[in-house]
C-alpha cells in the first residue's frame, strides 16, 4: 500500500517544522508520495512585484504574471528545497509538477457565474481542476517501483503547453484515488476538533452521519467544510483511508480517521 | 548513442525561439537530454526584489536570497515552461534539477583569492562545481531506458540539504562525459566564427592545434575561450563529439565540430 502525505503552507513556511517533517517523512516505511502546498511566499513575491494577490473562496485568481510567480515558488523554491532536505535524509525523492512525465494533466477551469446576481462571469485564469483521471498512473507506479519518492507541487499542465495553478488538496486527493493509496491529510490542527479552541479535543473518527450532525451543531464550520467534503469524496472514489492530522504527528499518524 | 543539447538564455528568453526549438528538439530521434540556462529573468527578478546582481567572470555571486531567486527562475519557471512545451509536442520530458533522484551532486566552490593582490578571498556563495563524477549515471540511464527525456536546469545540491547554483555549460559537459554522449552546444552564434562579424564564416572543424592558432591570431577571444576550453575538456573526458552551434540549426546540426 502506498501512502500519500499532503502538507500545507504552515509546514513549508517554517524551516524548523519543515526539517522535522522531512526527517519524519524520510523515516516512514513503504512506498510514499508527498504533495505540498505553497505557503505565504507566493503572496509575498506577488506583492514585491506589484501584483495584488486576489483570492476567492481560498483560491488564487491566476493571471499570466501570477502563474509565473506560483510556478517559480511552488515548482522551484519549495519543491527543490523539500527534495534536497529529503535526499540529505536518505530518501530518494524526485520533485515533480504536472508536466513532468505528464504526471498530472488538468482541465482549465471555465469562467463561472460570479454569484453576485449581475450575470457577470468570474474567471480564475490559469487555474486547473483535477480528478483521478488526471493522473498518469502507469508513470507514477513505475517511479514508485524504481524506489523513487515522488514529491509533487500543485502546478499542473493542460497537455497543450500551458501550465495551470491547481489546489494542492485536490492534487493529493486525485493521486490517492488514482492509485488506491492511504491519504494523510496534514494541516495546522491536530485533527477535526470538537472544540476548535482545544487542540486536545480531536474527534478520533468521523463518518458522513456524524459529520452532518457536527456541521448542524456548528462544531465543524468554515475552511474545514471544503477540506472534509474533499476528503470524504476521495474516500468514496478509491482512496483506501483518510486521516486528517497535524504534520507533527506523522510518526504515530494520530488525528481524525474518516470512515464511510 | 544519447545526444545532450545545451541551450542558453538567448533561447529561453525568447518565446518564439523557444517554441521553435522545442518543436525541433521534440522531433530529434534517439535518446536525448536537454540542459538549459536561465536567461535574463533571474537578474530582472533580483532587481525587482532590490538585489543588485553581481557577476564575476560571467558567474553569478549567489548569496542566500539570490539562490532563492535562481532556483525559482531556473528550476521553476524556465524548467516547467520548457517541459510543458515539449509534452505538448509529444516528447515525454521530465524536468530535473540536481537534487531530484540525486541526479547531480555538486561541490560548493571554496572561496578563491580575489586576484587583486590584496590577499582577500572571493566567495561566490552558494555556487557548485561539477564533473562527470557528479552525475547519477544509473538513475539517468534508467530514465532514458524508460523513454523519458530529462530536461535539466543548472540548480544542483550538495547531498547535505543545500541547493547550489551551477553553470549550465558545466552541467551539460558533466552529463555528456558521464554517459559518453554526443554534445550539441548551442549558443547565440552559428558556430565558432572566423570573422566574428560574419555569421557565414563558421569554421567547420576545430582541433586543439587550429584552436591555439586562431587564439594567437586573436580570431577566437573573450567568452568563446572558456566555452571552447570546457568543450575540448569534455571531448577528452568521455564526450563522444561536440558541435558548437546555433539552436536554430538543430535539425541539420550544422556548426563547428571539435576534433581531438
Amino acid at each position: 500500500m502506498t501512502t500519500v502525505v499532503k502538507i500545507g503552507g504552515n509546514v513549508v513556511d517554517n524551516p524548523a517544522a519543515l526539517e522535522k517533517f522531512c526527517s519524519d517523512f524520510a523515516a516512514m516505511p513503504g512506498e510514499k508520495i508527498l504533495v505540498h502546498g505553497g505557503g505565504a511566499l507566493a503572496s509575498r513575491l506577488q506583492k514585491a512585484l506589484g501584483i495584488e494577490p486576489r483570492m476567492i473562496d481560498g483560491r488564487r485568481v491566476t493571471d499570466a504574471q501570477t502563474l509565473k510567480v506560483v510556478t517559480m515558488v511552488y515548482a522551484g523554491w519549495c519543491n527543490k528545497t523539500i527534495v534536497s532536505l529529503l535526499q540529505a535524509r536518505g530518501c530518494n525523492a524526485i520533485g515533480l509538477s504536472g508536466p513532468d512525465a505528464s504526471m498530472i494533466t488538468a482541465t482549465r477551469r471555465p469562467p463561472v457565474p460570479a454569484g453576485d446576481g449581475s450575470g457577470a462571469l468570474l474567471d480564475f485564469g490559469n487555474v486547473g481542476d483535477v480528478g483521478p483521471e488526471s493522473v498518469n498512473v502507469i508513470g507514477l507506479r513505475a517511479m514508485l517501483e524504481a524506489g523513487l519518492v515522488p514529491v509533487f507541487c500543485a502546478i499542473t499542465h493542460d497537455g497543450s503547453g500551458n501550465l495551470l495553478n491547481t489546489n494542492a488538496d485536490s492534487v493529493a486527493c486525485a493521486i490517492s484515488c488514482a492509485i488506491n493509496a492511504k491519504l494523510l491529510y496534514c494541516f495546522e490542527k491536530n485533527g477535526v476538533l470538537y472544540d476548535k479552541f482545544d487542540e486536545d479535543s480531536v474527534i478520533p473518527e468521523l463518518d458522513p452521519r456524524s459529520y452532518a450532525g457536527l456541521r448542524a451543531e456548528g462544531r465543524i464550520a468554515d475552511g474545514m467544510i471544503p477540506k472534509l467534503d474533499n476528503a470524504f469524496k476521495a474516500l468514496s472514489n478509491g482512496t483506501l483511508s483518510v486521516t486528517i492530522m497535524n504534520a507533527c504527528n506523522l510518526p504515530d499518524e494520530s488525528g481524525t480517521k474518516l470512515l464511510l
